[in-house]
C-alpha cells in the first residue's frame, strides 16, 4: 500500500484545473514580465475579491522572495520590521530580510501571533527611551495569517493591530502564505475585510495549490510605487510572467481558491478529532490545515512505517511534537487509512 | 492573419514534451526544494553531459536570480566581477549584484565580449597600482555565451579568458541563459569542454524551452559550498523544487535541449539570409537565434503591423536597430511569411 | 560649583598625555592610512603586551564601525553572530550589523553575559534540526567585556565560551569598548590570557581615555586576511591613521592604559559602597566603573539638579534605574560631593 | 637637509588653531555624538557662511564615509548615483557605494569632470528606452569640487547640471573633499552660490587642516531627514562628537578655512609656474593644490632622492605621471628648494 504523505502542503504539482489551463494557453505568444492579459485578467478578479478597486498588485514565484521584496521595498534605511519571534522572516528564511540590510525586530510569540498590548509597549518603550536614535526603529508589522503554528487572529485583534500601526506610523505587512486556509476556518475574515486592516498583505499560491506564485496586494495602491525595478533587482521577475497570472486568474474564477482551501480544512479537521478521540492532546489548537501533536516516540516511529510527517523541532526523550498538513487533493479515506493505522499501533 | 513574434525566445509556455511530464507527475507527493528524485535523475544526467561526474549542481527559477546568488556565493566582501559594459548584470538586471554589495567592474565589450588582452592588462593595472587595496579587487569574471548581442566566444578565446583568470586566481563563470543556441551554433565547444574551461556556469532553461529555470554547474565541485542557505536568502529556493528537476531532465533526455537550439539556429540562418539578400546589412554578425539588423524606419512601421519585434536601444532618425529573436516553435514559414511582408513594403 | 558629572566616559578629550603626544608631532608629515611609523609601534606594543608575536592588530576609530567591519569580515553570506539580547550590536548601533546583511541571532543575557550552557544547546539545537539550511547559521560568538551593565566574565567562563566555538567551529569575538576597566577589575584576565582565548578582539580607546579609537587584534593572524580594502569599503580607514597610532603608542607605555582604568575603578568603587551604605541597593552587580542603582524618583530629581547621569531604559512610576559612569580623570572629591548631596536630599 | 613631502595635503596633523583648541577645551565635560555646544556653534557659522538659515548639517569623520552615508541615504533601493568614471566614489573607496547596495552609474570624466550635455543625454536615453524598468534608475548626480585632477567647474557648468538635475529630479551632491581650494582658486563660486545650486554637499576638512572632519550641508534641509540613526548605522557618529564641532567652528572662525586654501594654491601656482618655465608641460591644466605633470622617469628617479610625491596612475616606461600636492603648511622655500633641486637634475 502507497504511504501517506502529510509532510506539507506543497508537496504535489498543481490544483487540474490550472494545470489544464497551462496546457491549453502553452503554445500562445505573450509578452514577458507580466505584461500580458491573463496578468491583467488575475489583477481584475483579485481587485473585485477584495473590493478594492484601486489596488496595486503584483506577483512573485515565492514567500520568501516575496517578503524579502515588500519588507526592502517599504522600510527606509534605518528601519526594521517587527515580527513574532516563530515568524518565518525571523525563522525559516535564512535571513533573507537581514540580507537586504534589515533588522527583524521580535515580539514573543503567543502560539505564534503578535499580542496587540505587547506590540503597543513596544513602540511605546521605543520612543521614550532617550537612545531611540542609537536603535532600529519599527517601521513596519509583520504578522503571518495563518501563523506558522497554524492559529488565526480574531477580526478584533486584527483591528488592534491596525490601529497601533496607524498610531505609530507603521503599515501592516501580512503573509498570507497560507491565506486560503486562514479564510477557510474564519468566516469574519475575507479579503474584503483584509483590504481595509493591511496596508499591504499577499495571497498565496504555492501552498494552496497553484505550482507556485504569490499575489502582493497593496489596497491603497500607495507603497511600493516603483515595484518593477524592486521585483527586477531582487530577481523576482519572472520572464514568462503569464504563469503566475494564468495560475491566478484560474483561483480566482468559480470560487476555486477557497473550494481548495475548504478541502483541507474539513480534512484537517477529521484529523484532528480522530487524533483527540483517541487521547491525544494538540500541541496547539490551530483551526486550519497544518495539526500539531505531541506523540510518543513509539507511536511517531510506527506511524512513520506507513505515513510521513514531520517533526516540529528537535525530537523529545518520550514524545516529540509533529505536524500534520493535509491539502486540496487529502481525501477523506486518506485521513480514514491515518486513523486506523494510529488504532493498529496503540 | 496572425501577427508573427519575434520579440524574444520566452514567449512560449514550454516545449510539448516538458508539459506532458508536468502534467503526468502532477499529483505525486514528493519532498520539497529541490530533495526529489526527479532533481537527483537531472541532476545525474547533466553530470554524464558534462563529463564531470565530481560536479555540484543546483537549480534556480530565472536568470538575474541566478546570476546574483553565484556571483554572490563566490565574492568575498572587498570583491567585485569583472563584466563586459554590455553584460547582462551591467545593464539589465536592476543593480541586483550592487543590491547584494558587490561592484561590476566594466571592460569595453566588443560586440558584447570581453577581449581577453584587455582583461589580462586589468589585472596586471590593477595589481601595479599602488593605491589597489582602495580599489574593489576583480575576484570573478563574468562572460555571457552567447552574448547579449548573439555572438560567441571562440574556443581559443575561452581558453585565453581561463589561463589569465587562472593567472590572477578569479573564477570565470559563464552565464548560460542562452546557452542551448551557443552550443548548437558552434561545434567546438560543447558541455564537456565548458565544463573544462569553466570554474561556474548556468544552463539557461527559461529561453530555451523550459516554463522556467537555470541549472548551475560547478563542474570541480569547490566552490559555494554552502549553497543551500545562500539560495535560501536569496529567495531562490523553489518550494516544489521538483518542476525545475522534471524540466532539466526532460530537456537532458533524447537530446532535447540540443534539438530545441537547433530549430531556432535554422530559422534564424534563414531570417538572417533572407534579410542579407534583400539588401539589409547586419548590425552584428550574430550566429545565434537573435539576429540585430539596422532598418529604415519605414520599413520598421510598415513591419510591426504584421510582426511583432523589439527595438535595440533608442529609435533612431532615419532607421533604428531592430532585434529578431526565433525558439525552438518557429517555423518555416514564419520566416519565409516575415520575408514575404518585406518584401511587399519595399 | 559646576555640575557634576557622570552620564558617560566619553565626556571629555583625552587624556593629558595623549594631547601632549599629538601636539607634539603635530607638524611632522607622514604617509596616511596607518602606513606610519607612530602606528607600527603602536602595533608592536600591543603584539608584547598580548604576548602574541604573530597578531595582526589594525586600528579604527569608534565601537560601532569596529564592530560592523571585523563581523562583516569574518561572516561568510548566510551566517549570523551570536550576541546577548542586550549586546550592543544588538540594540545600540542602528542595525549597523544587519545593514551589512547579517543577522545577530539573541541568547538571553544573564546580567549582559551569555551562558556558556544555553550557548551549547543553541550549536546543537541548530544542527539538530532538520530545516537549518533555511535557517541563519550560527558563525561567530560576540561577547562584550566589560558587558553593557559593566559585569564580567570570569575566567572559567571565558574558557568554557572558547571550548564551544572551537567544537562548533565559530570563532569568539570579544567587543572591549571598555576593555581596560575589565582588566583592571579582574586581574585573572589580561592581554596575554584574551589572546590565548579569542580569536579576534578590540582594546577600546574611545572610552578610555583616547580622544578615539580601538585597536582590533587577531592573536593568531589568520582571520580577515584583507583587512585594508574592507576597512575602506567600510568608511573606516582614517586618513590621518598615525593619529590612532599616535593615540596607541601612548596607551601602552608606561601602562597608562591600566592607569587609566584603574582610577576610574577605584572612584566607581567608592561609589558603589557610598550609595550602598546609604540603603540603596545596586541593579546589578558591576565590578567595573559604570554602576547600576534603582532610585526613588524623587531623589533622582534632586539630585539631577546638581549632577548629571543618565536613566537606563524608561523612567518608572515610583522609581527608575540609572546610571553612573566614572573615567579616568574622575577625583576622589566628586564622589564624596555626590555623596553629600544625596545626604542633603534624604 | 630633511627631504620634501608633496605626497599629499592629509600628512600633517591639523593647523595650529585647530589643535589649540582641542587642547584648551580637553578637560570639558560635554555630551556626546554632536549634541555638544561647540557642534551647535559650528553649525551656525557654517549656515551663515553658507546663506542658509534652514540647512541641517551634520559631521562625519571621513570622506568615504561621509559619500557612502549621504549617497546611501538619499537613494531609494532601486536607485544608483551618476558619476564621472575618474570620481572617487567610482574608483577608491573600495566599493563603499555598492556595499550599500547600489550602483555607481558612469560617464566619461572630461579632466575629471562630467559634461552637462551628456548628462542630459544620459537622463534622455534612460527613460526613453523602453526597458529601463530593467535598469537602475539614476537618483543623484555625484561631482566632486575640485575634481580629483584639482579641475574646477564653472558656474555656468554647475547651472547646466543644477537644471538638468532638477528636470529629471535628481539631486545634485558635490563631494567637496578639497572645497576649500576650489573656493579659493575661483571667486565665482563661494558657499553661498554652491547652497543655491547644490541640494547637497560637504565641505573637507581633512584634507584642508582639520585633523579630521567633513561637514555635510543640505541647505534646504530637506533630504535625509533621520540622519542621527542613519549616521549610527554607517559606523560614522563619532562619540566625542565635539571634536568634529570644535575643529569646524574653529575654521569658519576669522576665515581660516579660507586662509588654509589660499596659501596651498599660492604654492602650487609657484610650483605650476616654476615646472612651465623649465619646459614640462602639466598633465591636466588644475588652478587648485594638485598639480600633475608628465616628467622623463629620470628626473622623477632623481627628484624622488630629494622630494615625494606621488605617481598617478602606473609608471611609463620613459615618462610618467606625477602629482605634486601642497597644503596650509607649505612655505614659499619648500617650493623654491624643489625647484632647484629640478635645476640641478636637469
Amino acid at each position: 500500500m502507497a504511504k501517506l504523505h502529510f509532510d506539507t502542503d506543497y508537496m504535489r504539482g498543481a490544483h487540474p484545473l490550472i494545470m489544464e489551463k497551462l496546457f491549453k494557453t502553452n503554445l500562445e505568444q505573450t509578452p514577458g514580465y507580466g505584461t500580458d492579459e491573463y496578468t491583467e485578467r488575475a489583477k481584475k478578479l483579485i481587485r473585485e475579491e477584495c473590493g478594492s478597486p484601486e489596488a496595486r498588485i503584483f506577483f512573485m514565484v515565492g514567500g520568501t522572495q516575496t517578503n524579502a521584496t515588500v519588507i526592502d521595498g517599504i522600510l527606509r534605511h534605518h528601519q526594521g520590521v517587527i515580527a513574532a519571534d516563530s515568524g518565518h522572516i525571523n525563522v525559516h528564511e535564512s535571513g533573507a530580510i537581514e540580507a537586504t540590510g534589515h533588522k527583524v525586530l521580535t515580539l514573543p510569540g503567543h502560539d505564534g501571533k503578535i499580542d496587540p498590548n505587547e506590540l503597543e509597549k513596544y513602540f511605546t518603550d521605543f520612543y521614550n527611551d532617550d537612545t531611540y536614535e542609537h536603535m532600529v526603529e519599527p517601521g513596519l508589522v509583520y504578522i503571518s495569517y495563518p501563523t506558522e503554528f497554524g492559529t488565526l487572529y480574531s477580526l478584533k485583534e486584527l483591528k488592534a493591530l491596525k490601529r497601533i500601526c496607524k498610531k505609530f506610523n507603521a503599515p501592516l505587512y501580512l503573509d498570507g502564505a497560507r491565506l486560503g486556509y486562514g479564510l477557510a476556518a474564519n468566516p469574519d475574515i475575507n479579503l474584503k475585510v483584509l483590504s481595509e486592516i493591511c496596508d499591504v498583505f499577499y495571497i498565496g499560491g504555492t501552498k494552496v495549490g497553484a505550482l507556485f506564485g504569490e499575489a502582493v496586494v497593496i489596497p491603497k495602491g500607495k507603497l511600493i510605487p516603483r515595484s518593477i525595478p524592486l521585483i527586477k533587482q531582487h530577481g523576482a521577475l519572472l520572464a514568462k510572467g503569464r504563469l503566475l497570472g494564468i495560475q491566478f486568474e484560474t483561483l480566482f474564477t468559480d470560487g476555486l481558491y477557497t473550494k481548495i482551501a475548504e478541502n483541507a480544512i474539513t480534512r484537517a479537521t477529521e484529523l484532528k478529532e480522530g487524533f483527540i478521540k483517541r487521547g491525544f492532546r494538540p500541541f496547539i489548537d490551530s483551526p486550519t490545515n497544518q495539526q500539531f501533536f505531541n506523540l510518543p516516540n513509539k507511536v511517531i516511529d510506527r506511524l512513520m512505517e506507513t505515513a510521513s510527517f514531520e517533526y516540529w523541532g528537535p525530537r523529545g526523550r518520550e514524545s516529540s511534537t509533529v505536524r500534520f498538513v493535509t491539502d486540496w487533493a487529502t481525501e477523506k479515506t486518506d485521513i480514514e487509512t491515518l486513523l486506523s493505522q494510529i488504532d493498529q499501533i496503540s
